[in-house]
């Protein structure tokens, strides 16, 4: 027999469909956590099918760990933020997934975790690991600002780090600009051979380039005149993000992701010292978002 | 009957594979200029058949020119350089291209130019149009610079500049940073609206990104600030293309492509007038490399 689900005692769910991992999270109506579940990528981009397959394996998984494997999605309140999830027309081609719920709405990733990290409160984040992008909700509006991807976007992330790196590593292989002990690391990650490098990039992904990142602040660290010329014009770009934040005066800003310690020590101090430590994160805002549908 | 070609007349083509277009020109022993053909993009990064295929066309529309419709293939001395033509191992998959013909010398669409405009003298080219690449045919070595294709290399060409703008105007529609008659006349061209951009980048080729790159020269033209810093960096790029050639001495160095105009005006002027003027094209040097093999 199926269990019933109703309003006296709705369910809700937190999903994050991020570029690597989809998350859901299951609470009861106080709030209390029932059981949490794991999928690959609900990347949007990945299309309607697959981002639909890994959202129900991720939910079914947290019902399972409630021992709640019975009930159905249809009874679920959901709420859910997903990477990539950026164009008009993605309000209406979501629909399949919103209709196995119960009540399901939908946000990017960015948005949820604004909503998780300022705990429902008005502010912003920027959020700078693999990609980078930037999120305000505020009064006046709630917006994201880049996220366009790789090709155009991801202003200060690790990809666009370690593309600019492998860029001037070719340079440098071909004595058009000198050398460094940065282009040397890259170079010898190729084995010094420009073919290599043509071939690795026909298949590379954002997250292969972003792996050369942590290379750049280590020898920026040590002085190294191009990654220092890349930390300077990166970390502007990142004070950007930042400040078109702040000119929303919520007074809250947080800065996420797996780069965002790495840049501190680049960042001016005043701006250092106003931001925020993260309060929670995207699950928490994916159930603020759920919960919100039907307790206002 | 099919006639006969021999070495007492041998027969030779030269193959311009370029990146739009496969050119092929059939000459005698005498250098006379029989006849002309062309196909479709000979880019050897299309893979062996395509090219393959295109070569066969380009070369019999020639013969079909100059009534000799019924030559074989393997009478033929080919010289062809190809566009795409950099791995070490493109040696040995060409092998059934070189089979068709009874010599074939091939090398990349850079040697050929760099060989066809010098007339068979040491000197260098740099090619800026779509993309860019060096080439220096030198004492010391013939050796290639760059070419490494939109992702990691051609700097300074038309699909990095145009590549740079979008960048720029998505920054500057997002209000991270200020906008200018540059990046308005873009963000117009995609109706101001960053979805429309995100869309369009998701199929765009190099050809496609440099069709903004005239309007980078004209709005720098105009001292609009973002152009005068694309121009500016990009420049220098350039620069350090002509410089490294410049270190061979070989007193002989030109400029080719659909850019090499417009960049003048932004070239040192010393720079400038070390330039010399084409005294041939790639055509040219494919025959170069034709007759070479029998003609020493």
């Amino acid at each position: 027999m199926t269990q019933k689900n109703t309003l006296a005692s709705p369910l809700f769910v937190g999903i994050d469909g991020g570029g690597s991992t989809c998350r859901a999270r299951l609470t009861d109506v106080k709030g209390h956590v029932l059981g949490e579940g794991k999928a690959r990528s609900a990347n949007w981009r990945l299309g309607l099918e697959p981002v639909k397959a890994e959202i129900i394996t991720a939910t079914q998984a947290a019902l399972q760990q409630a021992g709640l494997e019975k009930m159905p999605l249809s009874a679920l309140h959901v709420g859910m933020g997903l990477a990539g999830w950026v164009l008009t027309k993605d309000r209406t081609t979501i629909q399949p997934i919103k209709d196995l719920f119960a009540s399901c709405i939908v946000s990017n990733d960015a948005y949820i975790a604004c909503l998780g990290v300022h705990q429902g409160q008005y502010g912003g984040i920027v959020i700078v690991g693999t990609g980078s992008c930037a999120q305000i909700i505020a009064p006046e509006e709630s917006r994201t600002f880049g996220g366009w991807g790789f090709t155009l976007g991801d202003q200060a992330s690790g990809a666009f780090l370690g593309h600019q790196t492998v860029r001037l590593t070719l340079l440098a292989l071909d004595t058009m600009i000198p050398a460094s002990d940065l282009t040397d690391a890259i170079a010898a990650s190729f084995e010094w051979c420009p073919e290599h490098c043509l071939t690795w990039s026909l298949t590379a992904k954002p997250a292969d380039y972003a792996r050369f990142a942590p290379l750049v602040f280590q020898y920026a660290a040590q002085n190294d005149p191009h990654a220092l010329a890349l930390m300077t014009s990166a970390t502007a770009d990142l004070v950007a993000m930042i400040k078109v934040l702040q000119a929303y005066n919520t007074g809250r800003i947080a800065l996420l992701g797996g780069l965002a310690k790495a840049y501190e020590p680049y960042l001016p101090s005043h701006l250092l010292a106003s931001l925020q430590k993260p309060a929670g994160n995207a699950l928490d805002g994916a159930l603020l978002m759920a919960r919100k549908q039907i307790l206002v």
